[in-house]
């Protein structure tokens, strides 16, 4: 559950409406004779305590606000009319886009507990004497930047990061605790990348090597890089490869969860989005503003156009160049169910065979 | 292969079932002449020296016993009946469930290793002052120990293990090398977690941002934690997200293996167990006992109740109230043979109406 | 991109072509009036600048070469010949395999970079009185190598590498930052593991244990250790499982993607290779020389033979004898009609009755 702040080191709820919206988003405060309340933290319409915010974002939980023990709810100005209440039991908010305006509310309380951490380098890090690191970024406990390494102003390391001879880092970054970039990985500004995520290992190239054993291997080592662009974010455990020759590219404001695989030679369009356990083999093109369902796989060497939404669990395996959802899932059944109608998967093109025999028979 | 003890710190065999043993479960020593045995290791039939106990639990390997070299061999008094050996090679004990009786002689074994590890709080660890660490915790190398975090008594932290902010480790719990747990992480007694895993990762939750570019997100930081129970055991490299604002729960019992995605707000019932791969997507409830095979996956915000069993490579897409099994697999077949029938896939619902058009014709 | 190699550093063609090739591949400059150039980078044909050196494999880009800024280039004899080009703007390089001569040039590139980083063993390592660390290996920043543990000669040891109690690694290995190595595991020589990999967790084992609650497990500690041989490479993220009592065993030559998991007890034999995110359940045994496609799941308990190759995303769940490729993916389509298709999968065995029927009054 969310930590409240201390009541001294609660914002009004104005105060905290303008801190935490530097975007402009439009917000007012319903006039009401009670004072302005401070607010301590933010939470759901029914966990909400009497010191915290909450919202209403999705229309079928109107009925829980007859509950709610908030401070203070955000509502659109039409549900506050069709509400019809004129002494809610709470401060009201309107604001057109109460869910945006809920992001902003939470972004500003994790930043509040960010600012409160330790700042400055840790006396176990382990910094390379040509690395650059900006006065004000923060580097955690037992983080390692080797040669020739730079890491932004305002960029903050947790602890156990490395960051790779000549990698980069850029301004504002959130690396959490153990991320590692190889050499030659380059994060633009504003990118947060989670724990046990690794970017720039060897993409999976290799060739046939015929004078050795039968079957054996020569590794092609990868000489390419990672670039990722600016507002990137990377989930835990994700890795993202070098490329072979050139770099793999990832693009602004892209969004990535946990356990994604990104293979090299990969390149990924601004602002798609992809959720959890994601693989995409090596050269794959992906356009802007996809969305990539969970647990997708995009075979290799194909290219995604703009705007193509991939359903979770769906293999790709070939060129997508109209914009739309795209599935490819075996329903799930009951286990019996299922091995009935499975096994005359086998047959199914003897039985079109049958059907078409009998058709034309039929006429 | 498992390490022997060495001779001097080998059990007696009755001392090695008590020891082992603390839960009451039947076993005796079939009498004999031969002096008692020390068993310095665990093995299966065919690979146990003659310093080491073996078990039957599959009555398929009985025929191994006539190879079986070990010191003493586990069986049911349903074997040894059969079985009409005056004089086996090896000693016997009866036990009603042997493989439960052989996990147990396992753990005794692993635990034995265990208690021989370097014991303390190693010089290179980081704890914060505000931390609070039991006094016969154990802390590997390079741990760090965030502000007002807990470790408790009889804990070890293997190496480059880090605890954040305010997170806690109940007692007699097992964090191998490497286990990141983020802010807000709590986890109750006797927990096993494996290298790599990720405990708080922010859960993937975005926003449209439309004042922005288009198709560009807003973050919605995420402010809940994650409950662990007790007696869990999490796989290596598996990642468990917090929760948007109430907390990721993982129940008493639950066992996760690896390479495992819980993502923010799932919620997983009292001993349900997982196989590695699996994935589940945000704000999904899963019941008590239930099994995932690996590499299934869980749609978002669907409910599963008690007991169900989900087969491995299945995605399930809506809630599953019935307890029993489900499957949903394309079932593989030789390149060409595959090709020629899922070809047909595409066709299915007019070769449905086909088919109509010959009934109707037909009748 | 890859990073040049200052001038003074760069070998000339022929210096570089005998240094990269101590297989004896095949390769000769064909003669030309200009001096030998130093090579300072590898690079694609149209990426390549004047100091680099390229290479055509693929006979659909010969086009490219039309525009290729290269100071040489590798090309199979018959290429030279169908090109009749008295002077190209390149030197050309004959080779029968410029696929291989491109993977050992890369190769040593690589070297040429890793030789110059840091040698020797970090001061923040930590490094038990009993392992065992050849002379010329180098052990990076806040390493742990427990007792007993052994490191061959030539190896090198990324930031953060743990090598658990009683293992080894061979010679001229190359861990990347952050591997772990639990207790009990051992690596042949020339053995890559990359970023973030986990070799020997616990296999996913438990025992119904009926005297405690209902659906409660018993742990069986695994016992067994893992065998890696030799030449073999490990992905970022993969998991290696440790046995239950006997070994996972990794043949020689095998190439593992990232986000792969092998689970406990698991045979792998010489020369197999695996693209990412492929997961293996336990004891199952696969040959030499097989491919599995990326993605593709293995039931535990089976066996495939040498020379299977699985397509990506399929889900092998019996045994594979006969050597081939086997496939069962479900093809992909806009999402209506899947739905569509999808609705009458559930119907399949119906429709064959219904087919039937029709037949037999038909005759």
């Amino acid at each position: 559950m969310p930590v409240l702040l201390a009541p001294e080191q609660a914002p009004t709820l104005p105060g905290l409406l303008q801190a935490a919206n530097p975007t402009g988003l439009d917000s007012s405060i319903v006039e009401s004779d009670e004072p302005m309340p401070r607010i301590r933290g933010l939470g759901s319409l029914l966990s909400a305590g009497p010191s915290e915010i909450s919202f209403l974002a999705n229309p079928r939980l109107q009925g829980q606000l007859a509950q709610c023990r908030a401070a203070a709810v955000i509502l659109t100005p039409e549900t506050w009319q069709s509400l019809k209440a004129d002494r809610p039991p709470f401060r009201v908010v309107l604001c057109s886009q109460p869910y945006l305006m809920y992001a902003l509310l939470a972004q500003w309380f994790d930043r509040h507990r960010i600012q409160n951490l330790a700042k400055g380098i840790h006396p176990s890090a382990v910094i390379a004497a040509s690395a650059q690191v900006a006065p004000d970024a923060s580097i955690g406990p037992n983080c390692v930047i080797e040669d020739g390494a730079r890491v932004g102003p305002g960029t903050r390391l947790g602890p156990g990061c490395i960051i790779g001879a000549g990698s980069s880092v850029g301004a504002d970054g959130l690396l959490h605790a153990g991320v590692t970039l190889y050499h030659g990985v380059h994060l633009g500004d504003r990118v947060i990348v989670h724990s046990g995520a690794v970017l720039g290992a060897d993409g999976f190239g290799f060739a046939p090597y015929p004078g050795s054993e039968p079957g054996a291997w020569a590794k092609i080592a990868q000489l390419g890089g990672v670039q990722v662009g600016n507002d990137v974010e990377i989930g835990a455990n994700t890795t993202i490869d070098r490329g072979a020759l050139e770099d793999t590219v990832i693009g602004n404001g892209v969004k990535l969860d946990n356990q994604i695989m990104v293979a090299h030679n990969v390149r990924i369009g601004d602002h798609t989005a992809m959720a959890a356990c994601v693989g995409i083999a090596g050269s794959t093109v992906i356009g802007a503003r996809c969305t990539i369902g969970g647990a997708a796989m995009l075979s290799g060497h194909i290219v995604l156009g703009d705007d193509v939404h991939v359903s979770g669990g769906t293999a790709i395996t070939a060129n997508v160049e109209k914009p739309g959802r795209y599935t490819g899932v075996y329903p799930f059944d009951e286990h019996v169910g299922w091995q009935r109608n499975a096994a005359v998967l086998g047959q199914l093109s003897q039985l079109r065979k049958r059907l078409r025999a009998l058709e034309k028979h039929d006429k």
